[in-house]
């Protein structure tokens, strides 16, 4: 396996191939074949296939995957076999809603550390997190190692905190404001943005 | 222009040129080139020309493109020159989130109705809306002629949502629950989940 040459748009369908088998070892389900993977996704048996046997021979001829190895697989591959501490930067309803969400945990995540530029929020809880200064963030973030980062500030202000983010060492950022950021080439950048979504779609109606 | 010849990747990149230029109208700029977009967004200038293309003559050799005239031109494009109804279902942290949420009016999204199933929450307010009962969510969603949904409620109950959401006449689905959904071929569906915009980022680090 060589991270360099597989394509970032096959890395792009992994974690939806990861949630669709860790939905099946929910299930008590043991194997599993491209084809049934593939009606759950809505991606074609042979694209599945493809994608899979990128990382080398994870199923037998006729026999389909072995949901638990395929899980373990995926897993280490997606480097979710451990982990990952995530600082929120932005306590307003994005950010709570992503604070009290349960759904990190179990796929790789902890949110580790809230940010709010806000003196009216700074102190307040959210749950069990206390909402910290914007201006200790940098420092906190540096010393504590942490490399990932959730952005849910208002769009003026995304850009010069990704430039903190990254200068504290951030290398992967997931934006909820609805701008696109300029970083560093070393550093990733994910979009979360409803409207965008709401009119690629609009396009077909 | 020729609504099925043009690729289903080409249509994803035009919302986020049309936030850019809108951006760019915001600050009062009155033209720009392929070569500042692609600052802007991160994609190269030849693929902004090349997608831009598609649709048409937008710009004259070497004076650029008309912000204004772009703008109303992607917005005819993805059809947001008008104003879309949207329900939302399921009126949990997220679903208040996107209740409140502010960014949607001026991109050609309202949010006009939200449904939850349970009878704590039905009745209660988020802001200006009334949370009503998901049992008479297709007939009201069918009387007011309702084509776009927002999913935002748990995995287990996401798939029987929006069967009844297609039931309903809807055509457009934006399912923020961490489960792929089985739709008709005529209903889209798009989809947001944190976790795996998060592990398509670790694979990197």
């Amino acid at each position: 396996m060589n991270a360099e040459k597989i394509p970032d748009i096959i890395i792009g369908r992994l974690p939806v191939y990861l949630r669709a088998i860790q939905r099946m070892a929910d299930n008590g389900i043991k194997t599993t074949s491209s084809q049934e993977l593939g009606e759950h996704v809505g991606i074609s048996a042979a694209q599945i296939r493809k994608d899979i046997s990128q990382f080398g021979e994870f199923g037998k001829q006729g026999t389909g995957y072995s949901i638990s190895y395929l899980l373990d697989k995926l897993k280490e591959i997606l480097k979710v076999d451990r982990k990952w501490d995530v600082a929120l930067v932005g306590a307003g309803d994005m950010g709570h809603a992503l604070a009290r969400y349960q759904g990190f945990t179990n796929r790789g995540f902890q949110i580790v550390m809230i940010f709010d530029n806000s003196k009216d929020k700074v102190g307040q809880k959210i749950d069990n997190f206390t909402i910290e200064d914007s201006e200790k963030m940098v420092e906190r973030i540096k010393s504590a190692g942490i490399k990932m980062a959730m952005l849910t500030v208002p769009a003026p202000a995304a850009q010069s905190v990704a430039d903190k983010l990254v200068q504290a060492g951030v290398r992967a950022i997931l934006n909820y404001a609805p701008i696109s950021l300029n970083v560093p080439n070393n550093v990733k950048v994910q979009y979360i943005d409803p409207a965008t979504h709401l009119q690629r779609m609009t396009y077909y109606l």
